[in-house]
């Protein structure tokens, strides 16, 4: 049977400009749902990774206003917490729909810790903003009193910025694996992993880091052997000169050329370039592997190679 | 080997009075994890549950509190976001216990649901504070906009009431099965467990309910066939006249004698009495089971029949 990763992007998790209630977020995941059991119907053995972006946000947001009351978690603890929240929200919906479909497959998500490297260089940089905005007085203050980088943001006022290093370690990839092996629908490598540094004595330790959910993902799908990293977003197909009058759709998309448009600017940062040098490394990481970049209704038809973009 | 599960209480998680920051959270979940490891030094197999009391609550006051600037996250929620915090401190820090002892024995979290029945006569009498106090007309507003049931609490101001319904099935048991039967220590139905009703057509749906950790940690020590429920408190042993002149510590206890003494009302309900409840159920469920209530610091000479208290 075929393993792939599947990583799940904001849109599969929550409707742009929908309020963040709890119903209407779970309403997106169960049609986001259909979409991942149409792939396990298709006899492949899915192991679910995905974003936490405005999730986390919004619980940074609601630690940090409800500080005076109760203390304010840090990040890695807010990234736990909403592994929590959409492990949950994921395995009741696809759960049901599997049930529905007449499926015996079980959904488990596993709270995991991804080891990030204390001297990456992306620390001595940080440039994923998180949390609320504040004003400039503000954002001085708190820079002095907790240490937190502060930078401005497009105008719109004064936020904390954290670094966003490459995962290097998935700590709790044996527990995924026995998941995965017996059968098991795995959810797993929230928003990227609860991000820990590993210190010199060995011991974890939480750090505010953003860990690339793609990168996350394509970490684990090397890790557990698998045959396919499949990235899920809002565009079919990925593009050159993307919304220009020349935008050109591609199908397929080898390494060298992946490489070329690459380096020439195509993609946009922190948007569908991670996505690429993902799917590369994935890729590169072993003859035979291939990665797919499409959107989730698209999924099956992609895999099939009849939509989507390939990287091979 | 001999499987045990070990419900830890709140004093395990949380030292009281101390300030509830992160960092005094894990300072504490690392000197509970000394003792799970000397538990699991002894030979046993190690499924750990545990309570979420003050974590949650938490988590009600920050969602309820920034209500006005992201939509505060129902119950169930709440439920799953404690099960992610509270797992990846124990994983975190138990792990790193076990590894200075130089095992290799590895910790994973399950976010795990527990299905509660619709129809439990509970539901007719919610009884669980949760959340914030508001004032009289406040708690009022809020009772008829969204239909909460509000009490008033012991002059202290009106909150929000749930109901304590007894858990009737672990949804993830059979993924916490397989991790259990492959070495791993579980960290399973968190603070209960995430509450949720299976509605007629068998799907699942988060309710607000409040399922008492020792029962729930008793249904996962029958479906796992375990050998013996380990309920870890703050006092060493089960006492009858508990604070009187005439108080008697007990070693063991016969299920007869647990129920005579819960009939003359000797345990305070909402405290011991569900540890006692737990305890008797565990050992009437099959022959050759026990149940230990102990300290976490007594926990290894209690297995061993020298402390604690022993319900057999």
């Amino acid at each position: 049977m075929k393993k792939i990763v599947v990583a799940l992007g904001g849109n599969a998790l929550q409707e742009a400009g929908k309020p963040a209630t709890a119903e209407a977020q779970l309403e997106v995941v169960e049609k986001t749902a259909e979409h991942i059991a149409d792939i396990i119907g298709e006899g492949y053995e899915v192991v679910v990774a995905h974003g936490n972006g405005p999730q986390v946000g919004r619980l940074v947001l609601q630690n940090e206003y409800a500080n005076d009351i109760t203390p304010a978690m840090p990040f890695d603890v807010c990234g736990a917490m909403s592994q929590g929240m959409i492990g949950y929200h994921i395995q009741q919906g696809l759960s049901k729909v599997l049930r529905h479909r007449g499926s015996k497959a079980q959904v488990a998500t596993v709270v995991t810790q991804v080891v990030v490297d204390q001297n990456d260089p992306k620390f001595q940089n940080p440039s994923k903003p998180i949390g609320p905005f504040y004003k400039e007085d503000e954002a001085r203050a708190i820079a002095a009193e907790k240490g937190y980088v502060m930078k401005e943001d497009a105008g719109r006022g004064w936020r904390r910025v954290v670094a966003s290093p490459v995962p290097v370690e998935i700590v709790e990839l044996d527990a995924v694996k026995c998941l995965v092996d017996n059968g098991f629908v795995v959810v797993s490598v929230g928003g990227g992993g609860i991000p820990v540094i590993r210190k010199e004595n060995g011991d974890l330790e939480g750090t505010a880091a953003v860990i690339d959910k793609d990168l996350a993902s394509e970490k684990l799908a090397e890790d557990l052997n698998a045959d396919a990293l499949v990235i899920l977003t809002a565009v079919e197909k990925v593009s050159i000169n993307y919304n220009k009058p020349d935008q050109k759709d591609l199908s397929t998309l080898t390494v060298a050329e992946a490489k070329q448009y690459m380096a020439e600017g195509h993609f946009a940062p922190g948007s569908m370039l991670p996505k690429i040098e993902a799917a590369v490394k994935f890729v590169e990481s072993k003859p035979g592997r291939r990665s797919i970049i499409t959107s989730l209704d698209k999924a099956v038809e992609a895999l099939e190679g009849k939509a989507g973009t390939t990287i091979a």
